[in-house]
């Protein structure tokens, strides 16, 4: 526990505990999260902890072999994310929730904090990684964004792997949109926000990248497309100020340019990352009404994990055996 | 000329005839642009160049009579860019150029400054008017962005007045798509800067807004969209800091998160409106390799068009009577 000093000074000022300053910035961190939302210890079962934990645990690790080889900040953001679009748990590839038409139609973005190059995929329903699409349309393509199925017509012809809609489908999000429909409550759907997966990456070069990706809200409509696809809102990196992901409802993340208002808050006002990461989700996101958090990694490694909601499902590694997961709000990294 | 003195000021400063100073901040203003790109005087004809100029007095007449009557900026912001969409000579609804696949494939974006709500839609075929769409999805819907076949499922339930694909086409457009594929220079489509449209608005209220409205990139494939529909780079308005709508290379207004930078600089390092953009169009993006330009609106009426290129297509009205148009970049408004 080399953040103690840290940690006590941010429990001692009031300031939740997810908040870490890494010291060592000349070694590669990565920083992920599965989705925050409302995720108390009552409703959640041992063996459901479990999972999500080794699920969180098994990405870190697959994004820290990419840094700890040398290897870049973009492709370790990839390589978790993919390890998370894998697993059924999460919202996001494989295990994507339903649209209110009984399809998974996901969205997904990465941004290379170095080049500021960035790229993006918005409603796709074949791609097995949308991640792996967003990175072939930022280094393959002359385009940011692509959506619906021109999207796939590009995976296919840049040998993306793609799969039927079956292999995405779980019994869980199957019945979590059966629940949605049957509920006459609210017109609305409401996001998802336990589920969307990020993370945030510092390699040994000092380059920053970002990268998000989510099967979006259950129910959801008329080709709706939250924040995490949009360079900006959920999704931003810039060397040397921060990288940033984030998760929660993403119309507020929208209009709240959520992901970059952190990063110009570093770049013009000198905040730390954390700091202006705190006023983006605890303050100006709270006034608008607007759940969820972001994760966020500076250029000197300094990491944390912001969220207005009582839990996210979030971990990091900045060393060799140096994993470590947490759910709750009173947990620490 | 009431502004003579800040233009002398700006003309001494060596900056661009462009900037503009509106003194008088209790007075609805509107400023207008129909997209900025190589614009020579030798490729132009007198006919060609009087309809622009048309085109531009017609939107500006049509959105200022709202602002007049005590209408709000968002809904001066829609009437404009109607009267634009409406007219074949911009790529924005009627007269959007044409995809790689031949058909017209549009994006829209609108926000309202008082309460940041936003509305956008992407990749729309059939909507009469896309910006009318994105006024629906933020007035009535919970979402910010629809795309596709979803986003006009939407339209026609909201009763949003649809057009079969030959209303979009006009032989101009279809002929650019022709030469563009007849052309093998070049693998990737460039963006037809010259047709985007867009508008900002100061109403009497103090209201700031911002929308665009474009058919993007002749040729474009893959479901490509740009910066138009994404709030924060293409369209942002939050009072009382600025408005922006965006024209140009939309990939770069997207990675450069343009809009709402501009609004940041404003709000975090207390430059005027034009100061900003002038940092983020001429220096930023022309360090990146984006060009386009900005029409940019400030809380207190001060407006400015700000471009890289050597021509915008632009507008302002502050008055009964005071509606002027430029195009070239020596011009004033």
């Amino acid at each position: 526990m080399r953040n103690l000093s840290a940690k006590l000074l941010a429990i001692l000022l009031g300031l939740a505990p997810q908040i870490q300053v890494q010291a060592d910035a000349s070694e590669p961190v990565l920083l992920i999260h599965g989705g925050a939302g409302t995720l108390s210890r009552d409703e959640m079962t041992l063996e459901r902890e479990t999972e999500f934990r080794r699920g969180l645990m098994r990405a870190l690790q697959k994004g820290y072999r990419v840094l700890d080889g040398g290897g870049t900040a973009v492709d370790a953001v990839s390589a978790a994310i993919v390890s998370m679009e894998d697993d059924p748990l999460f919202n996001a590839g494989r295990g994507a929730v339903f649209t209110g038409g009984g399809r998974n139609e996901m969205d997904a973005a990465i941004m290379d904090g170095e080049t500021r190059a960035a790229g993006a995929v918005a409603g796709v329903r074949l791609v097995k990684n949308p991640i792996l699409l967003a990175m072939a349309v930022m280094q393959d393509s002359p385009h940011v964004l692509l959506t619906g199925n021109g999207a796939e017509e590009f995976a296919l012809a840049r040998g993306i792997e793609l799969r039927p809609p079956e292999y995405f489908r779980t019994e869980a999000r199957w019945k979590q949109l059966m629940r949605r429909l049957e509920s006459t409550a609210e017109r609305a759907p409401t996001p998802d926000r336990v589920g969307t997966v990020g993370a945030v990456a510092l390699d040994r070069h000092g380059r920053l990248a970002a990268g998000t990706s989510t099967g979006g809200m259950t129910g959801k409509r008329w080709g709706r497309v939250g924040d995490s696809p949009i360079i900006g809102a959920g999704t931003y990196a810039a060397n040397p100020e921060c990288a940033v992901s984030a998760t929660g409802h993403g119309e507020y993340f929208i209009r709240a340019v959520v992901a970059y208002d952190i990063c110009a808050r570093v770049r013009y006002q000198g905040l730390e990352p954390e700091q202006a990461a705190r006023q983006v989700i605890l303050d100006d996101l709270v006034k608008m009404g607007g759940d969820g958090g972001v994760i966020v990694l500076g250029g000197d490694g300094e990491f944390s994990t912001i969220f207005n909601t009582n839990g996210m499902y979030r971990g990091v590694i900045d060393g060799p055996n140096r994993a470590r997961v947490a759910i709750y709000l009173d947990e620490t990294l």
